[in-house]
């Protein structure tokens, strides 16, 4: 299982036209060639903060220039799941080819549960949207912004508990599809009398990855980001890469607080998870590192 | 193989909100009920007309408003593909659910091949996107609106050629899934050296939709319309609803200009491309009629 971010599609400071995207997700997939070498049966999770971002925005700007509905964000994020799915397995398809390697990819439009009862619903932190000069009155979450930009919704970041036809993606996998699913850590839904709902709300990529390599019984687990490795004590004298570190080494450095919030805390949480939940273990790196064998941080048992 | 429009879920004079989309094509979900009950191995192809229009309305606002990038036609489509999975897998779950039926949905983003050489490229017809008080110096082509609107984008409606994981899509049907694919007739592509890449155009539904009942060898085709049958002399005093025609018999009514261009001529066209490709037969008709057995229009061999 590999897991990537909305980052390594639409780079902050860049315009994301078409072209720039597509040039980075291919830069990203010739940097997953290593691993494809080696044989490995692979699924991958992609984040969407950028895109799912501009979407919101454009359904705002839809709404004010041509009065059009603006949707909730669970359809939004589905917008970008079909998106980045493009994106991914057109570049992909070209760094195969290139490369002379005979994979072929899929990619489904993926719904993950959540609990309606997680505490994530009770306070949602997770700002989200277009700035509203007051707070509509739409039964949302606002907050305001402590940088006077003004309103933004805030939705919850609740804990994955399903990802729907992860038999069928592990099986496609096993077969040797290269399977893309839970783009943006998939469609938020809450189970209901009738099936299933969807919620505004905004999964954590790399946890809803990691429930997907669990689920799939996958060796191994990487994380991609765009440093290196993982860092203790980061930007102080005392600044140390790790290579490898214990789930038990790993959870004491969450609770003393050495990784940031929001950036490499959830990573090394997800990557938890997984080897507490039977992977081999979780790696944490830049992309373009995986050819070397002592890349990143690994998350052992 | 079943084709439904996308006005199965958005429909004219509607406001389109996510309540309202869910509930329509729930309704067309569980018109689909008998097909199920019978024991029917199902591929379900959809439009986007007016789910696209939305969204490249959405991009144009968003670069007005918010400066950002507005995206071609063919990444607005693979979000539509997102978007609309998202419902009808979520429509489609509930009525089995209501139904007692036990049949997993699985929707795949699909791209669609066209040829490069196609004579649409040269001279395209298809009207897309918002009206500018004049022509932008993109590079694509605007005509003007008889109307008097102002100018829009005319895009080519190239033949599909060939639909990307086509034989999974038939496995994954054989083996009891309700697969969702070619949505919006599919993210048109063109091949290349490199391997393929997206052109602006719009990909037939129901043509995409016959394409990919031929690639799987279905048996049937069921093309999903707001009229019961299909129509001779049609709103004259000698109209006349047809139960079964020849592929011979529609040929002879299409080049007698018997049914409207952009509406049932395309249908026509495509259930005869299905017969006269081993097809056993192509019904149109309205989804509320699927479980009546004289329902709608019959192509035969």
């Amino acid at each position: 299982m590999i897991a990537f971010g909305g980052n390594a599609l639409l780079r902050a400071g860049e315009k994301g036209t078409f072209a720039q995207q597509l040039s980075n997700v291919e830069t990203t997939c010739s940097q997953l060639l290593p691993l494809i070498r080696e044989g490995y049966d692979i699924v991958i999770g992609h984040g969407n903060g950028p895109q799912v971002g501009n979407v919101l925005l454009q359904h705002e700007a839809g709404k004010q220039v041509f009065g059009l509905e603006a949707m909730p964000m669970d359809f939004c994020g589905a917008e970008t799941q079909g998106s980045i799915a493009y994106l991914i397995e057109t570049a992909l398809e070209k760094v195969l080819k290139k490369a002379g390697l005979d994979r072929k990819v899929v990619s489904l439009v993926t719904r993950v549960e959540v609990g309606e009862d997680d505490p994530g619903f009770r306070n949602p932190t997770k700002p989200v949207g277009p700035y509203y000069p007051q707070a509509p009155s739409d039964g949302a979450v606002y907050r305001e912004d402590p940088r006077g930009r003004g309103w933004r919704k805030v939705v919850a970041s609740p804990r994955p508990i399903a990802i729907n036809n992860i038999e069928l993606v592990e099986r496609l996998a096993r077969e040797g599809y290269i399977v893309v699913t839970v783009g943006g850590g998939g469609i938020p839904v809450v189970r209901d009398v009738d099936g299933c709902r969807g919620v505004e709300a905004v999964i954590d990529k790399d946890l809803a990855s990691a429930l997907a390599a669990i689920r799939m019984k996958a060796d191994e687990f990487f994380i991609l980001t765009d440093v290196p490795k993982v860092f203790v004590n980061f930007h102080t004298p005392d600044e140390k890469a790790i290579d490898t570190m214990t789930v038990a080494e790993a959870e004491r450095y969450l609770a003393d607080g050495q990784f940031a919030e929001g950036s490499m805390a959830p990573k090394v949480r997800a990557g938890i998870l997984f080897v507490k939940n039977g992977g081999d273990q979780c790696v944490i790196t830049e992309a373009g590192q995986l050819g070397n064998p002592a890349c990143g941080t690994r998350i052992i048992p």
